[in-house]
């Protein structure tokens, strides 16, 4: 056994171009989040493996257990178009650190991505953090346990 | 105490087109669902109060719990889009006959429209029956007795 | 198509000896309730059609969407001792008027009752409603429609 | 960074006695699981950190989303009974190689576990795996992210 990841926290400088690019679609789609219960407003990017972009934001409910993360948002837009492999995942939460997807979250994204690339930055976008799903979500079940 | 309310099932001519040009986009949506484990694939389309339209269909997840609902995934659609009053609600499901939606997506339809209309249409598009969420999920639960 | 229905709050002096037990078992219920993120405390009590009780209250999870139902918990208990059907549900909410379940309850509890009896009765016990699940949720979307 | 964790999977006769006891409580509550859709039938079983145990089996629903894991349920049977903290997490599943549990769980568990020790042992009954919610869930969403 490994120990836990402790995922680096970098300056957001430090971040390519064309992430960065992507934390502004995030921003953006963060901006039209339905979060009256919790005030935590999540914005979510998915780039499919073709290169297609896709953004979601969080959508609670008053029972909260009907809540879509922002990150499920951007999963299933990307699936209504057509697209069913995730290549890279960016967010940008309301934390004052960067923080990465809930186990929810994760498990919905590894049905389409099991390795893809997740990069979170903070509510003030100042920091970021990087990793994968196959570390976020070591021992994967998805549809290959459901059926062995 | 009334009835429970039992719809009227009628024949998809009866339907007025703008209605039917609102079913076949459900049906469109409904040729990009991912559900591998039940097979039962649906569409949905969603009208908000300024006339805007969002397609959504059923994302499922190995977990079975993960499964996003098409009625879910255009509500989260349109939400992403700016938009927060649903207007209508149009489905195509995998059933014989027309089949409202279930207790979940009902629950997350009327956090943004407690009056919509629905229209629901059978897999081979011959049949449909309409409601609206007030008979769909009376006394509903929402943001008002939550903080009640 | 019949309007939607409007339950009767009434005292809960006209509440019968039976169902006042068992609306003191949802609140003794309601006090292990885990609610940290809404405040919002529930206690549910099921009876199975053998007659016997399944208490359970709310769970709620950092992520929301993690959140488990009072009734849910308690449709779980049941069915981890091994009965299938529920006859009846009561429930105390944190409402000043007595509230029915959220269309997530509805739909879970449908699945072993599609037929049971709901009583409400608000936080101060002083009111009670009831009504039935074809009631509270006409047309339901159970197995039959799934694999018709 | 570190490499995803390959968990070790071991014959059965190398577990302890006191865990060989806690798979049996599990395989039991597995045989009441509520599994139609899936047919993947899973038991889990929680010890919490005042040694009591909680067991739990999956519930599921005609929509799918309504799904209980068994791990849920029973940590929503611990928090029912007043406990707040897990301390192991025990699951028998339905597949030949032992499996560890959905991301879903994963943050369920969490909330009242963050260190909690997990063995999950394969249909079979013939091996085991061993992790740790640090292990399975690094970088955890919990309510300090929320609040931050």
């Amino acid at each position: 056994m490994v120990k836990a990841l402790a995922p680096d926290v970098r300056p957001i400088e430090e971040l390519d171009k064309r992430t960065q690019r992507l934390v502004k679609l995030a921003m953006k789609a963060r901006k039209k989040a339905y979060a009256p219960y919790s005030k935590y407003l999540v914005g979510a990017v998915i780039v499919d493996t073709r290169g297609k972009i896709h953004a979601g934001c969080n959508v609670e409910n008053a029972n909260y257990a009907g809540t879509t993360c922002a990150e499920q948002a951007a999963v299933v837009k990307m699936v209504s178009r057509g697209a069913r492999e995730i290549r890279r995942v960016v967010l940008v939460t309301s934390s004052d650190e960067p923080v990465f997807p809930c186990g929810f979250c994760r498990q919905i994204i590894i049905e389409f991505g099991p390795h893809a690339e997740v990069t979170t930055v903070n509510r003030r976008m100042t920091q970021f953090a990087q990793s994968t799903m196959d570390e976020l979500l070591p021992a994967q079940f998805s549809k290959k346990q459901l059926h062995s």
